[in-house]
C-alpha cells in the first residue's frame, strides 16, 4: 500500500462531474467553496453503507457505489428538491486499484444521470464503509415534509413496491444464475431510481412526502406520526389490491402473501410515498404521464390512529415491521 | 439490541447546538432545510475517524467526538471560515447507551465552544467510524486557500508543534499514570485547539493558509506546490530555532533531536500554518494578542524548490515525512 490518500483523490476523485457555476473551489483544499442563491434553500442529508451490514461483501463495487449515492438522491426527492452536490468519506481494508476504478465508474454514472458535483472527499484506512452527505437545492418554502398531510388526503406511491425485498431473497439463495425477472429483481435492490422528477413536480401539489427506504408501513408511519397535532393523531388505510406488484414480482415464484408483505413491509425500494387531496389527482396523473413514472392511489389518510389494511373486504390492522438497523442484529 | 435508530437519533442529537436562525428545518425529516446568506459563500470538507486507526479502542467516547468535530472545525479555520453546521454519520458495533451519552457529551462540549448546530445525521451498524461533514461561511471571495503564497512570504504558525505526536508516544507506552506535562501532551492529541479566531483574523493578511494534520513539512509542503506556478517552483527556508516547542514537549524526556523531528513531521497538531508578506508582521503580531494565541515567524518561501531547514548555520534539505493513511499500516 503505497498510494497516499492525495493521490487516490487526485486519480479517482476529481472529475466525477462537471463543474458546476457555483462551485467556486473543489477538491483540493481544506474545504470545498461554493456560493448559493438567495431564492433557495439547501436541503442537506447524510447516509452511511457498510459492508456486511447494507451490501454483501461480495457486491461488485459500481454497484455499491451506485446504491451509496442513490439512496441520498433519494433523501432529496422526497423533499421535492434538485440535488446538487455531494461530499464522500470512503474507508477502504487497503487500495485497490480495480476496485476503486469500478466503485467510480459506478459514482460516475449516477452523477451523470443526476447533474450531480463530487465537491469534496475524505479517503481513510478501516472497514469497507461509504458515507455520502448531499446537498440539495430548492426555491425557498417549497420544500416537501413528512409533516403535512391531512385527514381525508390521498395516500399515492410511486413506482412498484416490494421488488427490493424480493431482490434481497434471491441474493441471498446464492443462485449460480437469475432469470430476466429475477434479474429486475436484482437490480431493483442494487440499482434503486430515485424519484427526482416526480418529487420536483410534487412540489406544489403534496401535502407530506417521503422516501420508501425502511418498508411502506414504517415510512407512511413516518409521515402520520409528523402530520398528527395534539389530539389529531393522524392514521391510514390502505386498500391492498391497489398496492402496485410488478410484473417481475408477480413471477418471481413467491406466493402472493409474501409478495403483499414484501410490498408493505420489505425496504429499500426508493420509490416516493406522499399525500395529496384528492382535488389534485388529475394533476397526480398528469405527472405520472409526463414522467414516465407508474403512481398508484392506495388509500387515505384518516382521523384514527393506527395503519389499516383492507383486504377483501376485511379491515385488519398492521404492524410496522421496516427494517432497523440495529434491530437486524 | 432493541433501540431503532430513529430513537438512538431522536434522544442522543436532536439538541446539539443551539437553533440558529438560518435552520429553517433539523433533525427529522428526509434532509434538513437551511438557508443562506448571499453575501456569503459556503465551506464545506468531511472527515472520517476509525477506531484503530484514527484512535485507539480504548479512547474514551468524550475524546473521540471531541476529536471527530475538532478536526473538521480546523478545516474551515484554515480556509478563515466561521464553522456553522455540521452533519454526523455513526457506525456503531451495539448500542452502547453509556457510550453513546459520553460520546454526545464530547460533542455538545465542542459544538456549544464554537457555536456550531448538528443538523442531520444518520446511525449504522458497523465497526465503530464516525465521519463528520461540516460547513462554515466566510465573505464572498474572502476565503484563505492553499494557493496563495508569493516568493518572500513570511512563514508563520500558531501555538506550538510537535505535542499531538509525543501524546501519541506517551499513549503507546500505556504508563498508568501521567504526570501534569505528560497530561498536556496527551490532551493535545486526545483534544486538539482549532484555531478559528485566528484564522477569521487572517483573511485579510495571509496570502495562503493550511492546518497542521499531516505534520509542518507536509502540511507547508501542500502550501508550496499549490503556489507553484508554471516554472515559479515555490520552496522554503524554515530557521530550526524558530519552531515554536511547549515546555511539555521540552520537559517531556524526549532528546531535543526528537523533540525537532515531531514538530516538523508529527501530526494532529491542528495549528494553522501560513503565509504573509513581510509588510504584515506588526498586524500578525496584534492578532495573536489579540486571539492570545503565540504566533511564530518560521521561516521564508524561497523562489527554489524543495524544503531546507536552517540548523546551527547549516542549511539542509529535509524530506515529507507526514502521515499517510494508508502508507501508515
Amino acid at each position: 500500500m503505497s498510494e497516499s490518500e492525495f493521490d487516490i483523490i487526485k486519480t479517482y476523485f476529481t472529475h466525477i462531474g462537471e463543474s458546476p457555476d457555483w462551485l467556486d473551489t473543489g477538491i483540493g483544499d481544506d474545504a470545498a467553496i461554493l456560493h448559493t442563491h438567495p431564492q433557495e434553500q439547501l436541503l442537506i442529508s447524510i447516509d452511511t453503507l457498510n459492508a456486511g451490514v447494507h451490501f454483501a461483501d461480495d457486491t461488485p463495487p459500481e454497484n455499491i457505489a451506485y446504491k451509496a449515492l442513490a439512496v441520498n438522491i433519494s433523501d432529496i426527492a422526497a423533499m421535492g428538491g434538485q440535488p446538487t452536490w455531494f461530499t464522500l468519506a470512503l474507508s477502504l481494508p487497503e487500495v485497490d486499484h480495480g476496485w476503486l476504478k469500478n466503485f467510480c465508474s459506478g459514482l460516475l454514472e449516477v452523477a451523470t444521470k443526476y447533474n450531480l458535483k463530487l465537491i469534496g472527499g475524505d479517503t481513510t484506512r478501516g472497514p469497507l464503509s461509504i458515507t455520502i452527505q448531499i446537498a440539495g437545492v430548492i426555491p425557498n418554502g417549497k420544500a416537501l415534509c413528512r409533516s403535512g398531510a391531512k385527514p381525508g388526503d390521498d395516500i399515492y406511491v410511486t413506482g412498484t413496491l416490494g421488488d427490493a425485498a424480493a431482490g434481497l431473497i434471491l441474493q441471498q439463495q446464492h443462485l449460480k444464475k437469475y432469470n430476466s425477472q429475477q434479474q429486475i429483481l436484482i437490480d431493483s435492490l442494487r440499482r434503486p431510481s430515485p424519484r427526482v422528477d416526480v418529487g420536483r413536480a410534487l412540489r406544489e401539489l403534496a401535502t407530506a412526502c417521503i422516501d420508501v427506504s425502511d418498508g411502506l408501513a414504517s415510512d407512511l408511519g413516518h409521515i402520520l406520526e409528523a402530520s398528527s397535532t395534539g389530539e389529531n393523531r393522524l392514521g391510514a388505510e390502505l386498500n391492498l389490491t391497489l398496492i402496485p406488484l410488478s410484473e417481475s414480482l408477480q413471477q418471481s415464484g413467491l406466493g402472493l402473501d409474501m409478495q403483499n408483505e414484501l410490498a408493505l413491509q420489505g425496504g429499500d425500494d426508493y420509490e416516493l410515498c406522499f399525500t395529496a387531496p384528492p382535488s389534485e389527482q388529475t394533476a397526480i396523473e398528469t405527472i405520472s404521464q409526463q414522467a414516465d413514472c407508474r403512481i398508484s392511489k392506495i388509500g387515505t389518510t384518516i382521523l384514527e390512529p393506527g395503519l389499516f389494511i383492507i383486504d377483501k373486504g376485511q379491515r385488519k390492522a398492521i404492524m410496522k415491521k421496516g427494517f432497523d438497523h440495529f434491530g437486524a442484529a
